[in-house]
């Protein structure tokens, strides 16, 4: 077994480390257990020229770390994290806690003394909707309940606003039909559910999560793949890239393992999460047969969907859309399909000639789906995997399938979103997102990339990059990472970091252009301190602080020069940002104040006059 | 001297090495002497599962990476690069040698012998027109004169498409009013430079340059920026930077030298460089005043042009449009003047109360530049440095400044490019576009990315990248580089072929989506190889085969790893590609080749019937 045990988490690795010159923070919910987290980070103060200090109030931004980052609890991977939601779900008294495990692969996992010393010590029992009840969060808001989700959601969105409401300017956007409120109400997020244009991806049996919510009227959010596979990974790396990923910023997580032990490793993942996870439970029934696509049937994925769903996965990816008259239109594409979902979804069909089960078990998925409060993230097994094949007839086919059945989630109130692209030139990315508006009622796009070219293997976290930040901007409501090893091989933990920093580029470069209200401020306040030179406070803001101080310090690695009122770049006499504040000090030493005062005034006929009387060479 | 001898490039660090598997070609022009390079990939055969074998045409590459990958030539950097121009600008017996160099400056520095060791050892007698004559590309193109120059662009732009004209087919672009025909021909190339929507930029002084094309209408274009600053750099590392950049793709280079020896350091990087130089005068100007801006005369600014006209700058960045009285209209911004030069005339207009000399000597300077063909670059001293400050009066002031500027840079048959900013949100990227068409007339525009957000120091390529991808398919002919360091110290090689390598995608990504005739090629060839498990083939076909190899080889280093029909991401089992292929042996040995052929056919009522008759479980 030491090889098992060589897999188990090790309890040290569970604390991240903090980010620099910031606090954990909690905004207190209408009750006294909703402590909605948030990262304040304090900022130094502004020296004037003058010789003046102003100071700069601290910046807030929304914290995905979880507990990691919070230094007064004391943390055990072996013990799971606090279950923050657990009096929430047990006050609504619609589920009960089940006897056992009720899934068949779950009780024999559990009965295997072999996996004793790999497994998590302190599996609780599973809950279930009672009888005839549903318990997703559709569901509530539909009949006008705001949850403690919906409000714990609503707070988080606004990222403590009120802090800065007041000095933040910034430009108008244009949001191509979303509509973002000013301030995020508790009622909105219920009303934003109930139509179906927003989820909060929660399962009852995962407790530990800190809601969050998935819609384009929302932040855009991002998610980060994990998952061994079975030439390569281990439990304890695993878990590891989950903290790691939502230390840097994941919303959710998507674990896709393929390889040994991954029900073991799920049921750690979970545990130990406080962002929502995600699974393709066609893997994990894959892997019980073997490999064999064909021998899958509609009883062994039942008993998957179960399995997770009693673990506390909050979200399945579902291939429903590939249906048996669909696959052919692949055949003469450039790439096939390249989703393995879809892929094994495809060779099941042919080989029995029969409609994909998922497809026509798409009610009985639902019973499954309304009594855990698991969401849909409906699969696009047909999408493209090269530039040649994309907006295609294949993709698009599937695509309006997965409206229909969007439609029959939301008769039984299950939360969906819909799953995009892939490989998309730029100009063919729009189109993807108006037909998922139209055909799937504004159910949350939620897209990998796309990819704007197929020709930079090693650096498709930024040829996606770029399609993200477009499509985010267009209305997408959650962007799938892509890391650099894309293609190559299994991302290790700078993959992930890089997936994921390049994402939160790409999520707020599109908050930025839909006028997501008060996001502009930490741009502002980044710009700010890269002006005044103060350096710290520029790497404490930046998405990446160890980053942005190890390049600087590359160069320049002495405390002082993080005072200086220079960079390596240009050195003292050529530095733009001191001649700009000796342009002001000088304009003002000399009068032009009185210009620079109208015009601050909007007085432009004065200012014009006073500069033309002052100006004399262009007359 | 021992000092400066360390700063002298080291000859044998000449070559980069070759791309695997690519071969330099020399596609034959009109005369002898005219031999355009290409970089020529050969592939490997597919193997079919039916075990037949089928050849794949090889791939032609645009080729930036001049003499240095082609291993028929012996190079040495104190030799400097093959006069390839040398006889083009002979023949058309409107320059001649001088006696010596005519700037003081460059006169002080060749009698300085304390400089010897240091200095490039091989320095020519420049070129000048003949008094009367003009020697700019855009005289000759309004004459109605193809030069070589021309031939050469267009035949290297067309990238040996009649390879594989057949066969490429490629989704229609949306390119917003460019015009770009199926072929280059060597008059179209002609006719756009006559209109100036095109340049050339060629000093006669640099005949080792092997010409390329700036225009939306043509590829879009990278630069990348090197140079030494007072803090940090040598000689031997600025060479370096700029051979490693041109070797990944770079289709221009700024050398923006602050420091020490500029004078010496642009004389080995010109000599030795194989694409158009830039600089930005005005920073070596400000040296020769020991970095007061105050005391900058046009006196010394004009022997700095003939200085760097006559070692062959093919491109000078002039900040003319800083007008004293936009200065004001920066006070309340929040990031200030962050273009150096602009800053630095900001600084002098203020000081001085007068208009910036760049301006009241507009007609000055276009004597010189027509008497070298150095083209402009009319510089974006106002362009915004923070997303709060895009857009602004400042910045389209000055923008409306360059378009007359243009005008009159245009009456003397001067080649004129606009730079554009900046710090730019997405939705906010296109009016750039569309300001600087109107009111520069259609002159190319070349962007500094834009960066989309301010919150990702260390990450900036990306932020960039991202601006760069979107401006570049609105029209911009030429994207600026930005590197990871950008905001925090010099890059280093690294810093370079990232920064390098992520405007390789961006042009590409604009490319695809205009929909440049014939670029989709590269991304269906490498896609096909991916599909087939050609991992050889996938990695040279990449923009950056090393780093692509070394990724697989991370998690499957073994070479039969690279011809498996798996990889680390999936395993055997789970492969998509693996189940996509096995899906069409199925299918076809199943009959269902039918319906793919009728698909095929577009016989889509045919395929719709045989489909339904197949797939009876859901009539």
């Amino acid at each position: 077994m030491s090889d098992l045990l060589e897999q188990r988490p090790d309890s040290k690795d569970a604390k991240q480390g903090a980010f620099p010159n910031s606090e954990k923070v909690y905004v207190q919910g209408s009750r006294h257990d909703m402590r909605v987290p948030m990262r304040k980070i304090s900022l130094s103060d502004t020296q004037t020229s003058e010789g003046r200090t102003t100071p700069n109030a601290p910046v807030y931004v929304y914290d995905t770390s979880g507990p990691y980052t919070d230094p007064t609890l004391q943390l055990d991977l072996e013990q799971g994290l606090p279950l923050v939601r657990e009096s929430w779900i047990e006050e609504r008294q619609d589920s009960t806690f089940l006897a056992e495990l009720t899934s068949e692969y779950g009780q024999t996992r559990r009965n295997d003394t072999r996996l004793d010393e790999l497994r998590f010590n302190h599996i609780r029992r599973p809950r279930r909707a009672i009888e005839g009840k549903n318990v997703s969060q559709m569901h509530y808001a539909r009949a006008g309940i705001i949850t403690p989700e919906m409000e714990f959601v609503a707070i988080r969105e606004n990222q403590n606003r009120d802090q800065h409401r007041e000095i933040t300017k910034q430009h108008p956007g244009i949001s191509f039909g979303a509509n973002i409120p000013e301030e995020i109400t508790p009622e909105f997020v219920r009303s934003e559910i109930a139509a179906g244009r927003a989820i909060i991806p929660a399962n009852i049996n995962h407790p530990e999560l800190e809601p969050m919510i998935i819609g384009r009227n929302f932040l855009v959010k991002i998610n980060g793949n994990i998952g061994n596979s079975a030439v390569t990974s281990s439990i304890q790396e695993e878990v590891d890239k989950m903290t790691w990923a939502t230390h840097w910023g994941a919303d959710t997580i998507m674990d896709l393992s393929t390889g040994k032990n991954i029900h073991e490793t799920r049921e750690w993942i979970i545990r130990n999460a406080s962002v929502p996870i995600g699974t393709v439970p066609i893997y994990q029934a894959l892997e019980k047969v073997d490999g064999i696509a064909e021998n899958l049937t509609w009883e062994i994925f039942r008993d998957t969907l179960i399995e997770q769903a009693e673990q506390g996965v909050d979200y399945f990816t579902i291939h429903a859309g590939v249906l048996l008259r669909y696959v052919p239109m692949t055949a003469k594409r450039l790439a096939g399909i390249v989703s393995r979902g879809g892929a094994i979804m495809a060779k099941w069909c042919l080989a029995h000639h029969q409609e994909n089960f998922l497809y026509t078990h798409f009610e009985d998925i639902c019973a499954i789906m309304k009594a855990y409060d698991v969401s849909f993230s409906l699969g696009d097994g047909l999408r493209p995997g090269s530039i040649a094949d994309a907006n295609d007839e294949a993709q698009f086919s599937e695509l309006r399938t997965l409206g229909e059945l969007t439609k029959i989630a939301w008769e039984h109130d299950i939360q969906v979103m819909i799953e995009g692209p892939g490989h998309v030139p730029m100009h063919m990315i729009k189109a993807n997102m108006d037909e998922e508006l139209q055909h799937c009622y504004e159910a949350p796009f939620y897209t990998l990339g796309p990819l704007t070219t197929d020709i930079a293997p090693g650096y498709d976290h930024i040829t996606s990059g770029i399609g993200a930040a477009q499509i985010g901007w267009y209305g997408c409501a959650m962007l799938c990472y892509v890391t650099p090893k894309e293609h190559l091989g299994l991302p290790n933990k700078d993959d992930v970091k890089t997936g994921v920093i390049t994402y939160k580029i790409s999520a707020h470069a599109a908050d930025l252009a839909k006028g997501h209200p008060g996001v502009q401020h930490r741009d502002d306040a980044l710009s700010k301190a890269r002006f005044e030179f103060r350096w710290e406070d520029q790497f404490n803001l930046s998405l990446d602080p160890d980053t942005a101080r190890a390049y600087h310090d590359e160069t320049l690695p002495k405390d002082s020069a993080k005072v200086a009122h220079f960079c390596s770049m240009c050195g003292p006499k050529f530095c733009s940002m001191k001649i700009t504040q000796d342009v002001r000090d000088y304009a003002a030493a000399k009068g032009l104040q009185e210009a620079d005062d109208a015009i601050a005034q909007g007085l432009h006929e004065q200012s014009e006059t006073f500069l033309k009387q002052g100006a004399k060479i262009y007359s």
